[in-house]
This record gives C-alpha cells, structure tokens and sequence, in this order.
C-alpha cells in the first residue's frame, strides 16, 4: 500500500543554526518543500539583515528545502523594520509574548503597543504568526487566556492574515473556527498524539515536554477532528523544535519536541488508519497553508508506503518524537 | 526570634532500605517523633514477618525515630494477614491502586474486592491509608474521581479510620471536610508549595515531580486553607520519597519530593509568616495526627529559629525540595 501527495509544506519550524541546523535540515528536507523558519535563534532574527543572513545560511546547506524566512516582533521592532524586511522577502512576523518559550525573553507584553506594527504587516502583506499565551496566566490557561488577543487583534486588523500557531485546545479550535477567514490555525503533529498523561502521568517524559503543554484528551480529540476536517482554517506546522538529549534530561529541560524525523509518516498513520480519512491529508499538509499564505501549491509528490519502521532513537544528539517506536508508514 | 512546639509526627514517610535508608532517616529523626513508615519498598512489606524485618532494619539506625508500621494492601491480602500484622504492631494498611506511584505494579484494581481485608482491618483497629487516585483516569483527575471509592469505603466500614493521603484537589479538601470523623486527610510540604506551574510552567522539573501530581493555584490554596484552619482533619503527612538526582534527571524520572531536610522549617515559614497561624502549626504536625491515630502525643519539643539558611543542593546523592533556596526558619 502506499499513499502519493502533492509535497508537504511546514508552516512552523526551528532550525537552529551551525553545527545543529546541518544536523536537522536533512530530516525536513527530505518531506516538505517549504518550511516557515522560526526566528528564535539566539541570537534572534529581528531585521532585514538578520533574514538575509540566516536564509544565507539555510540556502548554503543546499538541502533542497526552501526557507519561508520570519523576523521576530520585540517591543523595539519598528513600522519601518517590517518594510525593510518585507523588501527581502520576509514572509512573517512572530510574536512570542515575554517569557512563555524557549528564547522568548525578549518578548512582548504590551500587545497594543505593537499595532503600528501590526499595522505595518498588513500594509506589506506580512503575515502575523502567534504563540498564543498569556505569560502570567495558569501554564493549562495560558491558551484560552490569550485568545481575547485574538479577538482584538482580528477585530483591528481585518486584513491582516494571523496564524494562532501550534493550538493545544478545544476552546482555540471554535475561537479560530468562527473567526473570519483572516485568521487561521497550525497544529502540530505531537499534539495530535500526545495528553498531559504522556508529560507527567505516568514517569515524566522530557521528551513530550513543550510549550504549549498538551492538554486534555478532549483537546486532543478537538485538534484530531480540527486537522482532519477539510477545514482550511487549520493546516500543518510541525513546531520540530531540536534540543539536545542533556538539555532535556536534566533538572530544568528545555520546552520542545523533535518530530521533524517522523512528521509525514506519524500523520499518515493517524489520517489513514486513525481517521479513515486518507483524502484530507494532502488539504492539511500541502494546500491549505499554501493558499493561506498567498504562495502556489509545491509541483512535487511525497510518496509514503505501509513499511513498519522504527523510529530513529536519535539524531546527532536530539532524541526524535516517539524515539524507538514503530511507524507503520515510512517514506519511499 | 523562635517557636518552639511539641515534637511533631509525619504521617506518611518513605525510607527505603539499605544505604537510602541509613542517608535519608537522620533528616526526618532530626525533626520528627514518629513517622508512619510507607511500605512500598523493593520488595514491599506484605506480611507479619515482613513488618518485623523492616522495623528491625529501621530501629539497627539508632536514629531515634520511632517508626509506625505499616502493610501494603495488594490483592492477595487475606482479613488472617491483617490481624498477623496487627498483632505484630503494625498500625496501618496502605492501599495504592495498580500502577499510579512508584512500585505500585502490584496495586490493587478491584477495591469493592478488599472489602473483607478492611472489614478485618476494623475489627481489629488498624487504620487504612489510601492513596487516592483512580489509575485510569486523566491525570489531573485521579483524585477527584478516587473519591467516589472513599465515599463508599466510609459508608460501609463506619468505625473503619480512614485517611486520604497527600491530598491535593480543593474537592479532596471538601469531600474529606464534610464526611464522618473516621475520615482524615494528610496533606505534604511540597503540595502546600507547588503549583503545576512549578513542574511544567517553565522548564520541565523533576525534582518537583510527584504523584499526586501538583494542581492548580486555587487547589493549592484549599490545602494551605486546610491545613491552617484548626480543622483535626487534616494533619502533616510529608511523604518525603527519595529518588537518586540520576532517576529524576532522566527520559522516565521517578516521581517523588524528598522533603525531609527542610519539612518543619518550610512549614515555620509557611504557618508564621504566610498565614501568621503559628498558634497552628503545632496542631496540625504534632497533635491532630496523633490523635486520630489513636496515639498518645509526642513528649519531646522541636525549637525552630528565625535564622534563614540554605536547604543543601544534595543528600547522599538525592535532590531535596528547594534545594539551595534559603528558608528563614531552621531547625535549633
């Protein structure tokens, strides 16, 4: 059995840089087309300059991969710095509010005081990519809490296309559903798979540790039924976030999951045999964050084939999601 | 400035065996008069003879701690094992479901099953120590859905003592407030403390990884609400449990807070400067224990001194709660 799509795309992605970034690249080059590329490097990508030399970086890997480059929102971005970086090509703006993530120090918390900003983007066509969560809320809250940013910030910029990314909640799956077709949705494929059970139900489990925290299994029944609906509101963003194993297995491990190995096959699985709905993979993985983001849909295919495989136990240092398990759909 | 109160019991202790044992047992002899000495040890304390091994190996310590004995409640318990343990002095039996804590593979699944082992336990006075959480439930959950089980275990054994150990839930607090006087509840140090915020808000922390997992803010404060409030119901049970810093620091850690080191002195700071109830603390460490024990109280004085040091950042090779945080109160 195998199963031929139109080539994926990942709306969300960490790369990281140097030694890293060559060790990780290959394994989303191998499944997706494009990729969105985060901008939370340390150091941060913040202007013009920063997208040209990070993308520089990318291309020079020559893995194949097109980067769909970001800059990230800080209190010190300007109306002008979204213009200069528009004009080499930058694709979108990432707003982490202050402290909710890896590498988010430097993040915002006047959210309104970002809207000349904002402004700005939807002027230039830039698209807004959220981390949707309210720093000083309750870390199961922080998603709901920040959804009346949402609100306000679709109310004020009705032209302004926003990406609530990486959604863990059932109350974000109806807030974005009725939203107007501005706003939109990533889900990651860990969130499709894992509850708060898999973190700390059992022993805890660094390696399903993120942010945001997987929630409820009703949660994760509300982004299984949301990914595979045929809805264009909510496509594809891995979040593959590498760290290295003694970065997690330690006493303050770093928020992330590594999926960018076993993406397309996991999804496979839970769309085909999971969901019976094999037809609608192709929508969430390869158009509707394409046509979202204004971009033609890849000319290539991604072949996958009903091969039990494991999972690799890890890649130059980072330990995969679901690291040793089998997957009974592997690429060709 | 110093409080001194009557030598104050733990209701619920883990010492292990062997060198964890002979390194963690000076901390709690340090404060403690008595302790109830959990036996889900490797292998568990099951039977009469069991028991006896156990306190002999404790009592070789010469620590000065009395220790409280105790049976873990598995399925092949018979009401001939109970009174073989009564009357070798064991006063209590601990019951964990199958699989929710650390050794607890052997738990039980059919309690309405044990029925005739508490009846036995009734007769013969020995108290019965839950740990109260449903194993197939969410994990935020267990408890609260445990509690149904505790509602039918004290309408059917009436003169049954029961308590609900390390409870965590606001509806632990009422459910355990509002039933009969032959239900307590033990709440801990690091429950009084933590939030799941402070296990997975930030980075991820083992060493604040414990079952019952740690919940919400407005759960915390129902537990801080109980064990201020003069209610007997509710007295301290540490369950100090520790783990090797290399099996909490790890894919698959441990769950368990070894508070022993720093028990009292968090508590001090806890009942004097954040509720200003220190009329309180004696009752709730030193005397609603006891007496819902059925035990006479402690003779002895602990003398706590407003002098903040350090807890250490190691005890023979485990992490405690806090480790390197000062506390303001230590120990004369």
């Amino acid at each position: 059995m195998k199963l031929t799509i139109r080539r994926p795309d990942d709306f969300h992605l960490h790369l990281r840089q140097g030694a890293m970034l060559s060790a990780v690249l290959p394994a989303t080059a191998r499944q997706f087309g494009r990729a969105i590329i985060m901008p939370n490097t340390d150091s941060p990508i913040l202007t013009a300059a920063d997208v040209e030399r990070y993308r520089r970086q990318i291309l020079a890997e020559d893995s194949g991969l097109t980067p769909l480059m970001t800059i990230k929102l800080v209190p010190a971005t300007t109306p002008v710095g979204i213009l200069e970086a528009r004009a080499v090509g930058t694709i979108a703006g990432k707003l982490y509010p202050e402290g909710v993530t890896t590498n988010s120090d430097d993040g915002v918390r006047d959210i309104r005081g970002m809207y000349p900003v904002f402004d700005a983007m939807e002027r230039s066509g830039m698209v807004l990519c959220l981390h949707g969560e309210s720093p000083g809320a309750f870390c199961l809250d922080r998603e709901k809490d920040f959804l009346r940013h949402l609100v306000d910030i679709a109310g004020t910029f009705q032209r302004l296309k926003i990406v609530l990314e990486h959604i863990t909640t059932d109350e974000a799956v109806k807030m974005v559903s009725c939203l107007p077709g501005n706003v939109a949705a990533t889900i990651t494929v860990h969130h499709l798979y894992l509850t708060l059970d898999d973190v700390i139900g059992g022993l805890i489990r660094p390696h399903t540790f993120c942010k945001p925290i997987a929630k409820r299994p009703e949660d994760r029944t509300a982004l299984i039924a949301a990914a595979v609906s045929g809805n264009p509101k909510f496509f594809l963003g891995t979040d593959s976030a590498p760290h290295l194993r003694e970065r997690k297995e330690c006493d303050g491990g770093c928020a992330g999951v590594f999926s960018a190995p076993m993406a397309m096959q996991a999804l496979a699985w839970l769309f085909v045999e999971g969901c019976q709905a094999h037809d609608r993979l192709e929508k969430f993985t390869s158009r509707f964050g394409a046509e979202f983001y204004g971009l033609p849909l890849n000319e290539g295919k991604l072949e996958l084939i009903r091969e039990p495989k494991p999972v690799p136990r890890e890649v130059a240092g980072v330990v995969p999601f679901m690291a040793g398990e089998i997957i009974p759909w592997s690429l060709r």
